[in-house]
């Protein structure tokens, strides 16, 4: 009778703040604050957080003291903090913090892999299936990622089965989910459950995720239309950051307070306590001087006024 | 296999911000102004659009200019332009000005009713039935509005039996169809599909609308779950106007561009041609010296880049 269907009972949370999120910030975050972040989300109850990336320092600037900050992080046995690793030097770099999950990322078309990381997709890959089995040879949980899975800036369109290969591709050389992202936030949820149907063919629904952007609103739409399909891994970033500020089209990825909100008004549980996230962004905020884009964080919860 | 199912083939969009909109506004809007925003609105494809409302201008300054607008306003055929009326008075200062549509609001609660327009809910509907029956002799159409039908600021969560029976109620006296409104952007999309699933066991889908406020990020995904119940009537205001732009916790109508842009991006026809409606936002952002909340409107289209 009611159409939304079986929900997952449950969503894993994936906080990507502190590396999606603050990587677009025009100014480094100093790492006490970014610390303070992370430990706030951790105690928020994320226990999947995204901390930082081993790339090159002079090709992304806010993200070079990754190692500071893996080192500075208090051990939770119940949180996993990841990092992105583009090659075997990262992965080195990582295993030497003693890093226990990673992500790779590739894309959808060759022109976004070879703009954002200087190769092919099939190149990537091949880089990949390295990167993969040593880190699993090391004991580590290994995401994949698909960026520009529905829309791609230099391309247009993607097609649903280059994704699907992709995804498959990523399954195959080890990594145990595979994160699906709609990387310029064009998506609506038709065309997000037409891929999801597709992929869910081959892929049982629990080694898929999806990573919304809200540039044009539709994002908690999308996490909607993926629920639905079953997919119980959601992207999101404390107080909707990612987007540039000074670029008013470039708004960012969708925000854990507003999924949250969502998702446990739906009945179904993410392990978050929404206030403590807020502060969380709070810090933040305070430390950017700005507001930001969080619908949430901006209005809290429905007020009874007395 | 897709769990979106059928989806309407079409929408109406009734457009609110002429009206929901430029009343939450601090400063009024010069009269040249809003007919050329509505004007530009019907341009648009628009083909229903809340123009104004006849209350007290010491109560409501900026509606005082509402004969004037429509005074102004170029006659269209395929354009149904509606006036929010009170009571008798009001839609007697509507007929003078050849309005042809009105709209009657109540609440759900009587502490929403008592403290927007001064009377218990029951208070209203006795008032309305003349109203409508009025109206309805002098051949126009009503719509009925019932706010707070989530979540009231002042009752808590309001109790859907009795939105049922306001609904009931105002299709009673005459009302062509009702509009559920979540005044204060408290929904979330399971709750917003158990209330329209318990009215639509007596009420005809395409007698339903939904109006929604995006103050907590999930107006789109309301959409969308509306939707799926059937619904082909929903409300949105053009730039997302309907926000204080002082109080960030008071955002604002859910977007038109935005509801647009996902709706015919899941193949839902709306009539409305999205660059001319962003035209028509901007005109009103030119006014305003201030960018308006949507999402598209900041964003445009996905582009290739070349």
């Amino acid at each position: 009778m009611i159409p939304l269907g079986n929900l997952p009972e449950s969503v894993r949370v994936v906080e990507v703040g502190p590396r999606d999120g603050l990587q677009n910030e025009p100014e480094h975050v100093p790492t006490d604050v970014k610390v303070a972040f992370i430990e706030a989300l951790a105690e928020g109850g994320l226990r999947w957080i995204e901390v930082g990336s081993f790339v090159r320092p002079d090709r992304v600037p806010q993200m070079a003291d990754t190692v500071e900050v893996f080192r500075r992080l208090k051990p939770r046995q119940d949180v996993t903090y990841l990092a992105l690793v583009p090659n075997l030097r990262g992965l080195e770099r990582a295993a030497a913090c003693g890093v226990r999950a990673v992500a790779v990322f590739t894309a959808a078309t060759d022109a976004f892999a070879q703009a954002n990381i200087g190769t092919t997709v099939e190149g990537s890959l091949r880089t990949f299936r390295e990167v993969v089995a040593t880190a699993r040879e090391a004991g580590m949980l290994v995401r994949g990622y698909v960026s520009v899975a529905w829309w791609c800036p230099y391309s247009g369109r993607a097609d649903p089965r280059r994704v699907r290969e992709v995804v498959l591709e990523l399954l195959e050389i080890g990594c145990a989910d595979v994160g699906v992202a709609d990387t310029v936030g064009a998506a609506t949820p038709r065309e997000v459950q037409e891929l999801l149907e597709l992929l869910l063919r081959d892929v049982p629904a629990d080694r898929v995720g999806v990573h919304f952007h809200d540039t044009r609103g539709t994002a908690l739409a999308n996490v909607l239309a993926s629920l639905q399909m079953g997919i119980a891994t959601v992207d999101a970033s404390a107080g909707g950051l990612g987007g540039c500020p000074f670029a008013p089209g470039a708004l960012g990825n969708v925000s854990t307070e507003d999924v949250v909100y969502m998702l446990e008004g739906m009945g179904v549980r993410t392990g978050v306590d929404l206030e403590r996230l807020c502060a969380a962004s709070r810090l933040l905020e305070a430390h950017l001087g700005r507001r930001l884009p969080s619908r949430y964080l901006q209005a809290g919860p429905p007020r009874q006024l007395t």
